[in-house]
């Protein structure tokens, strides 16, 4: 029936249907949403937060299984059981350790007491993240040297290594800026919008090169040369999974964030300097 | 002479020496800091936009330049010329079109005027951003197609069509929601905070998806088993030069991200229901 009268309608009337359509679905939607944005703050938190802890889990469960299951295992002997623990190391430090270190003040939990312990939380967190990526790192060039493999060609180690550095430095400037007791006030206030901006671009680049690691182990690993291995192209169950851990890593990154740019879930600040940054109390800071 | 009494100091000692070493390294930097802040925010604009327009024309101008000078050049014709295509058609749809315009409100010389000409500048931009886009992908699947390669089995390519759909789903609900004349106020409020950090995570794909296919092509081209080409390893000038390309995208990304996470460089708003959401008036949503 619509399709006889179609030639007849004219274009006011196409908008005007298409505005009917869209205020109707978008209705639903909003009232939905309202709903969901009416819930304390602290409550709408918890959901996001437990799908960060699930997937973060699910990535190291992921990329420790794939690993043992069709890559051969681990080892620390200079063989492919010793690169194993490159992918399983960057994603567990950089990634998922990472991640649930930068979200630590955004647990609502937290905010009644001081916030002392939660600093040391955050930045033992990060030094534990940073250690494990490190020894990721160690993993591929040992690998590399025993096998006379150059190190650092490809662009997915450029982006790898400059976002342990970045992190390194982050975390160096994190430390001596907002641990040493004897750091200015003032010092902290300037250096720290710049800091959780860095925080979550260190994430953003942590989530490059690890899909392009995976991207690039799976073209060279599934090459289909041998008996033992149907090509990438072929979508064998390996690399299904791989992929699906590719996903998984994506999602992880996008839930954290979306937990670190919402605004009511930022640890509240005392103080207000009318000028859009809130000053910190010596205790908060 | 320090060696000499290195083991005399107190780790009371070493900590104040640390104290002040940081406290003048951080005061230069702060003092530095403080004076680039307090130019006025549309003139410290400017210098972050004239870098996100410089990387953007860099990105084109290296990603056609690889694909013309070392690829082979380009065709449409179901050979590796056309597959040339995909790279030169995403990096320009994907990250510097689509870049360009997300940041098209943050220009203050547009902040005088209605916002109406620059609301059709931005969706326009994107619908530019999105033809080239498909047509990018179009230059794939029709190369595959052709030498019965099969599709969408890479990681790379998971990540790029989940990509490229939610691009096309967010320009359609933000046609829907910011262009249809007749959409509710209320709909617009509750859209607008999703729709600007969806856009800014679309971007944060589109490059993981562009370093991730450069990282997959330069394995792929660059085998070495030929006379033509030395191996990726060897970091031949191709190599060095399409690493660089990747580079620059990562570069230019992290500009646009911090063009678009700077509070004080967002076009302002009339109103305020002291919620920390600003809503807007009819003429400014």
């Amino acid at each position: 029936m619509y399709t006889c009268y179609v030639e007849e309608i004219s274009s006011n009337q196409i908008l005007h249907l298409l505005c009917l359509i869209s205020d109707v679905c978008l209705s639903d939607l909003c009232t939905l949403w309202t709903g969901l944005t009416r819930i304390k703050p602290t409550m709408s938190f918890y959901p996001s937060y437990l799908m960060c802890l699930c997937l973060g889990i699910l990535c190291v469960v992921f990329v420790s299984y794939w690993n043992a299951e069709w890559r051969g295992g681990f080892a620390w002997d200079g063989s492919s059981k010793q690169f194993n623990w490159h992918p399983v190391l960057m994603v567990a430090g950089l990634v998922v350790m990472y991640g649930n270190a930068a979200v630590v003040y955004r647990v609502p939990l937290t905010w009644g007491h001081s916030k002392t312990p939660w600093k040391l939380m955050h930045a033992g967190m990060l030094l534990l993240a940073l250690i494990l990526s490190v020894l990721g790192l160690c993993a591929v060039f040992d690998f590399h040297n025993a096998k006379t493999i150059p190190n650092l060609y490809s662009l997915h180690s450029w982006i790898g290594i400059c976002t342990v550095a970045l992190f390194a430095s982050q975390w160096v400037v994190g430390f001596v800026a907002f641990l040493l007791p004897c750091c200015a006030l003032e010092i902290r206030k300037l250096i720290k919008p710049l800091h959780v901006w860095m925080g979550a671009i260190i994430l953003v680049l942590s989530i490059v090169s690890c899909i392009s690691g995976i991207n690039e182990k799976l073209f060279f690993s599934l090459k289909g040369n041998d008996n033992m291995t149907q090509p990438y192209a072929k979508l064998p169950s390996e690399a299904l999974f791989a992929n699906s851990l590719g996903v998984l890593i994506v999602l992880f990154g996008l839930v954290v964030l979306y937990i670190l740019h919402n605004q009511s879930w930022r640890r509240p600040e005392l103080g207000h300097d009318g000028e859009g940054y809130r000053p910190l109390s010596h205790e908060e800071s």
